[in-house]
C-alpha cells in the first residue's frame, strides 16, 4: 500500500545485500516513518516480542525470514541451532498462530535439503513465499468482502460505516490487511464508506496505525474510544464490523485483540453483521473451543499505567496517566465465540462460523 | 474521605469567607492535588464545564453552590440575572440530571424569599443541604449495597472482585462515592475485595481518579483498558460490576460514561450480576426510554486525539496519540438499558431496574 505516495509492503529483502530484512518500525507511526534493519534471528525475535513488527500476518512473514535469518546464522556443527531458534521465535507471542505455522513450515522446508547453501536458498525461497501467499490471501478475501459492502450500499443512503478494532490492516499483514482488504476494495470500486477505528488501547493500533494507514489511501474515517462502538450501534451509525484474528478454531471462535469480544456483543445486541476476516494461516485446525484452548498472551502493565505520543515538537515520550505504584493487567487478546459471528471472510470465499461451513471451505487443511 | 490520611469532601465553603467556595481540580489529578477556589457563577459554569469538577452529584452540588453564588452577585435591579444564570449552569453538561435538579431546586428555595439578604442566606441553606444530603444518601446507598458484597463473599473462597468503569467514587459526589459507597462500606466491614478499575477512555477517570481513590483509602485494585472486563468476566475473574449513573429515567434505563453498556452486555452474557448504584437525584421521572430520550453529550475530539499525563519529572503534559488531522468523535455517555440491570441500589434499599419497583421505592417523588 501507500506511504506518501509511494508503494510499501511491511517486511522486504534490502535490495542489495540478501542478508539484510527491512521492516517499518511500528512503535513510532504515526509520529515517525522509520525503516528498520534485521540481521539476525535475536532481531527477529526481538522486533516481534517489542512489537517493531505486529499482526498476523505481518508476525507470521516476520518469522518466515526469522528462521531464513536462523539458516544463514547456523553453524554447520551445531544441528540444534534451528530447533532453538525456532523455540526463540514462536516464545515471543503466544497468542500469534501464524508465528507457530510459518516457524514449522520453515522448518519442514529447510530440513529438505542437506547442504548449508541449499538450505539458506531453500530458506529464502519459502519466506518470501509466505509473504507472497499472505499478500495474494489478503487481497483474494478482499474481493469475497467486497461483496458484503456493495450489498449494504445497495440497501442504504450515504456512506456504509463500517467499524473496527484494533489495526487488521496492511500493516498487520505483508500488504492490504484482512479486515481492511474489503474496505480498500470497496474504496477502488468506488463505494461510498466511512470507518469507525477503535483506538484500542492500550498499544493504540488504531489511532496509531489504521487511522494512519487509512488516511494515506484516503478512506474517510472518524477514531473513537473503544468505548463508543456500542452507542453507535444502538443509533443505527454501524452498517457492519470487521474485524481481524491472531487464532481461529476450527469451530470457528476468534482470538482477537482485547475488546473484540465486547463488540461482538454490541453487534449482537443491535443486529449489526459482524464479520472476521482471515487468510486461512491463522486457523488453528487442532483446537474447537477457542476460550478453553488459545493462551491469551500477558504484557508489561507500563502499556497500561503509560501512554505514549508525541510532544508538539514532535519528539515522542511517554506519560504517566495513573498514580505511582498502580498495578495493571493487560491481557492483549480475547475470544469472541463463534455464536456471534455473522461469518468468516476468507481468500477462498465467505463462510459460517462454524466447523461444518469451515471443513467444507478448507476439507484437506484440517490434517 | 481521606487524602494523605487528611479528611476531605469535594466541594466545601471557606472557612473564613462565605462568598469563596473550594473545589479539588480533578484535572490535575493523581499528579497534583490542588485546591482551586471558585468566586463567582462563571467560576462554576467554567468548572463544571472543563471538569474541574465531574461526577453525577458533585455536579449537582456544585450547581447548588453555583446558584448560591448566582444570588450574591445578582443585581437588585435585574430579576432575569438569577434565571440566565440557571440557564447557564445547565447547558454546561447536557447528560446529567443533577444539574438540571440542582438548579430548579435553588430557584424554588431562593425564590420564597424576596429579599437579598434573606435570598443569600437561603441560597446557601440550601445548597449546603443539597451537599450533605448527597453525602448521607451515598453513605446510605452504601449500607444497602453492602448486602450484595457479604452475601457473595459467603458465597466463594478469595477476595469479592467488583469490576467498575469511570469514577462513581467519592470525587464523583461529595463523599462516599455511589459505586464506591458499597465497596468502602465492604472494607470497613473487613471482607476481603478487590477492584478491577477500568481506565475509561477518553478522560480517564478510572486511571486517574478512581485508581487514586481507591489507592488512598487502601482498597486493594488493578487498573485495566476499558476492553479487558469482557474477557475478565469469560474466565470467572469478576463476581460483580457496580456502577455509577448521570441520569436514570422511571423505567430503570441508565445513561452512564460511555462504554458502560458494553460491560453490562458482558455481565449478560456471562452470568455476573451488573448493579448500578445512585442517590435518587440522578433519577429523572418524566422519561421512560432512555435510548430514545436522554440527550447524549458530545464533546471536544481533543480528548480521542491527545492524552494528557505527567512526564517523568512530574509536568502536567499532553502527547498527540493520532496522525496530525486526524478527526475523532467524541460521545460521553451511554445508554444501559434496564432489561441488562440486576438491580439500583439507592439510598432507600435496593430495587429491580423497572418502573414499578421504582415507583414502589419512590412513590411519592415522581410528581
Amino acid at each position: 500500500m501507500k506511504v506518501n505516495g509511494k508503494q510499501y509492503r511491511t517486511i522486504w529483502l534490502d535490495e542489495d545485500n540478501p542478508h539484510i530484512v527491512k521492516i517499518i518500525d511500528q512503535r513510532l507511526l504515526p509520529h515517525q516513518f522509520v525503516v528498520e534493519e534485521l540481521r539476525t534471528v535475536e532481531d527477529f525475535a526481538a522486533a516481534i516480542r517489542e512489537m517493531h513488527v505486529r499482526g498476523a500476518g505481518l508476525i507470521g512473514a516476520a518469522a518466515g525470514f526469522g528462521m531464513y535469518m536462523a539458516q544463514v546464522q547456523s553453524p554447520a556443527d551445531d544441528p540444534e541451532y534451528l530447533r532453538r531458534a525456532a523455540e526463540v521465535l514462536i516464545a515471543t507471542r503466544p497468542t500469534a498462530r501464524n508465528l507457530a505455522w510459518a516457524v514449522n513450515r520453515m522448518r519442514q522446508e529447510i530440513n529438505e535439503e542437506s547442504t548449508s547453501a541449499a538450505r539458506e536458498c531453500r530458506a529464502l525461497t519459502e519466506a518470501r513465499k509466505i509473504a507472497d501467499e499472505d499478500a495474494e490471501y489478503c487481497r483474494r478475501l478482499g474481493a469475497h468482502g467486497l461483496s458484503i459492502i456493495t450489498e449494504i450500499s445497495r440497501r442504504k443512503q450515504g456512506p456504509v460505516n463500517i467499524l473496527t478494532h484494533c489495526n487488521a490492516g496492511w500493516l498487520a499483514f505483508v500488504d492490504y490487511g484482512s479486515a481492511t482488504a474489503p474496505i480498500y476494495a470497496a474504496q477502488q470500486a468506488g463505494i461510498d464508506l466511512h470507518v469507525w477505528v477503535d483506538e484500542t488501547r492500550p498499544w493504540l493500533q488504531g489511532s496509531r496505525l489504521t487511522a494512519w494507514e487509512l488516511g494515506q489511501q484516503g478512506v474517510p474515517h472518524t477514531l473513537i474510544a473503544d468505548n463508543t462502538g456500542g452507542h453507535l450501534m444502538q443509533h443505527g451509525m454501524v452498517d457492519m464490523v470487521i474485524v481481524g484474528t491472531d487464532r481461529t478454531t476450527r469451530c470457528g471462535d476468534v482470538a482477537n485483540k482485547i475488546g473484540t469480544y465486547l463488540k461482538a456483543l454490541a453487534a449482537h445486541d443491535n443486529g449489526v453483521p459482524f464479520y472476521v476476516a482471515l487468510p486461512s494461516s491463522t486457523f488453528d485446525w487442532q483446537i474447537c473451543d477457542g476460550l478453553a484452548e488459545i493462551p491469551i498472551e500477558e504484557r508489561s502493565d507500563a502499556e497500561i499505567r503509560y501512554v505514549s505520543g508525541a510532544l508538539d515538537d514532535g519528539g515522542i515520550t511517554r506519560v504517566a496517566i495513573a498514580p505511582p505504584h498502580t498495578r495493571g493487567a493487560n491481557y492483549g487478546f480475547d475470544v469472541t465465540p463463534a455464536r456471534l459471528i455473522s461469518g468468516l471472510i476468507t481468500e477462498r470465499g465467505i463462510c459460517g462460523a462454524n466447523e461444518k461451513e469451515i471443513m467444507a471451505l478448507f476439507p484437506s487443511t484440517a490434517g
